[in-house]
């Protein structure tokens, strides 16, 4: 075992403050990476405040992993020292279920093995996140990260990024499609910059008329304030997908009837209750409600691969590991553009 | 105008009465038709104790006809005295929007002339249903009928019929996938037996292990009472796409974790209360909940085609037009294998 410094909320709720655990020693399938950013992700906050249920302690959060490769295991081929590599939300899976073999292993049967706040597939070993110095991943967990783009950037990819790019291509929205997206935050930016970048066009919906000039910047080419009955009525059965990233309580019914024929809404945040569907706003239009959860390893890869292409990246603001507290405090107040990053050389 | 004898609520709840009213002059494009048979549908009853608002009366209720062809338009093609003929839950729309030109009137944008309830499309003229002696449609929206089926059979394939063919169809549903039918009543019953003429593996999930014997003998391959746990929890991520025809309140939840990793549940009916969904129950498998209504003309007809190919009929029981009411009572306790059928030379 290798000791390791980090960052972990020692119970429920509790401020982050350091934290002194160990690594495994890197196995023959390992890669160990030196982390020099890591996202904060809504989620992690929703972990340490245990609003999930079922929350495990001590917590080092962080599964928008970025760093270089230090060491890899004798079985290793796909890295070696001095790469640059990334750890998304899973570290492992079974990879024997129908999901692990058709990719899609963040629907493992078995359910993956989460990079923090989980176990290994063992589900005895707790895992530990990115709020730390380094990490040791089994080589097929371990994404590619092109030299091209700046590495804070690159982060939030990680899991904002495959979070909104994974829908979009498993719906083919592209060229033609009008896809609308609810929450300007840490995944409703990335999605708008994707969704414009595939093609589409975009329109952002937002309680706030504050926040047009940003979505207009981002490469959104419409804005709609909701509380604007007349501008919600002129958008009735109009869009072909709607990426909705709210977890808050939200009425899901004003954004379906938004859809035309065979439209598709997809959630990606879990509000705390279970909203209400009114079956008739299906049927009327044969619209579909849906949900989608991260992307697989490789689909992570063809994002990422995909972003650098495209120069795409998030915006970010770079803290020192010390202002996590205070970042956490701003994000639950939605007062970040549009994500924290970690810059783990100040741990 | 021409005279005809019909059935009709005279006002919210009340019981059906002898009625006489008129139909319009036979026009250039019109078809006239001598009603032989209706359907009695779970929908006639919901709108004439107007329990979705809205209902018109007097109503003459009725949209799943058959009947024989006894004079046409000048204009009309497609049809000549003679001809068995069919007429659906619509009879006419706009014929210009998206969803028209599509061939999906049943979601045009202008909304489509209901077979009764309705008006037609100049918004004014009122529409009366099947339980009378004859209707005038508009020849776009009459159907052909084989000669080569129990006509008393056929008529529930105008809406029962093609409710369940086309979410089948539009899922690309067949062999290979996994099919639950949930609620064996009208619709349910269609759904077992189109599902499994498509090659599916077809179960029904139903409260009452009664029906068992039935499910099987319709054609079902399995059968689970829902009120097992046990039962349910092997069938947890199972299903390639669930059909729910059920308009009472139901959890819907308890049914979308049967589908497996990007399976489908279509909802067909409309239960009173907007039922909860849980995100995360979507968010897990990337499981989608959609609805579906009836079908549009070419795919009505194209049912009606796959049914005389392949001799699918629903299940009736045929009664005399002055048991109308007694029939409601019944349809609305479930006591009914599968559909009633109105013989129209009682009237």
């Amino acid at each position: 075992m290798t000791p390791v410094k980090g960052y972990a909320a020692k119970e429920v709720g509790a401020d982050l403050v350091p934290f002194d655990f160990e690594r495994r020693e890197v196995g023959p399938h390992d890669v160990a990476i030196d982390i020099l950013y890591c996202g904060v992700c809504h989620s992690d906050v929703h972990q340490v405040r245990d609003e999930w249920g079922g929350s495990m302690f001590p917590m080092v959060p962080g599964h928008e992993i970025v760093g270089r490769v230090t060491q890899v295991g004798d079985q290793v081929t796909s890295f070696k020292a001095g790469d640059l590599a990334g750890v998304g939300c899973m570290v492992d899976s079974c990879q024997k279920c129908s999901s692990c073999v058709e990719d899609q292993e963040q629907y493992c049967d078995l359910g993956n093995a989460g990079t923090y706040n989980s176990t290994e597939m063992d589900r005895k070993t707790p895992t530990y996140g990115g709020y730390s110095k380094n990490v040791v991943v089994t080589d097929n967990f371990v994404l590619h990260i092109s030299e091209k783009l700046d590495l804070a950037r690159v982060a939030p990819l990680l899991c904002a990024g495959i979070t909104t790019y994974s829908p979009l291509r498993q719906w083919n929205i592209g060229q033609g499609h009008k896809v609308a997206v609810v929450g300007l935050g840490g995944l409703g930016h990335m999605a708008v910059k994707l969704a414009a970048s595939m093609g589409a066009e975009v329109t952002v919906l937002s309680t706030s008329p504050k926040k047009e000039a940003d979505a207009k910047e981002l490469g959104a080419h419409k804005f709609v304030v909701t509380k604007d009955p007349e501008a919600m009525n002129d958008i009735q059965n109009y869009f072909d997908f709607i990426i909705n990233t709210v977890s808050a309580p939200l009425d899901l019914n004003a954004y379906l009837a938004l859809l035309r024929l065979d439209g598709t809404m997809v959630l990606l945040g879990v509000p705390p209750e279970a909203p209400q569907v009114h079956a008739f706003n299906l049927i009327a239009k044969r619209r579909r409600l849906a949900g989608s959860l991260i992307g697989g390893i490789k689909e992570t890869q063809e994002m990422l691969d995909y972003c650098a292409e495209h120069n795409i990246m998030s915006d970010v603001e770079v803290i020192p590991m010390a202002d996590i507290n205070t970042a956490y405090d701003r994000m639950v107040k939605g007062d970040v553009h549009y994500r924290f990053v970690i810059d783990l050389a100040t741990l």
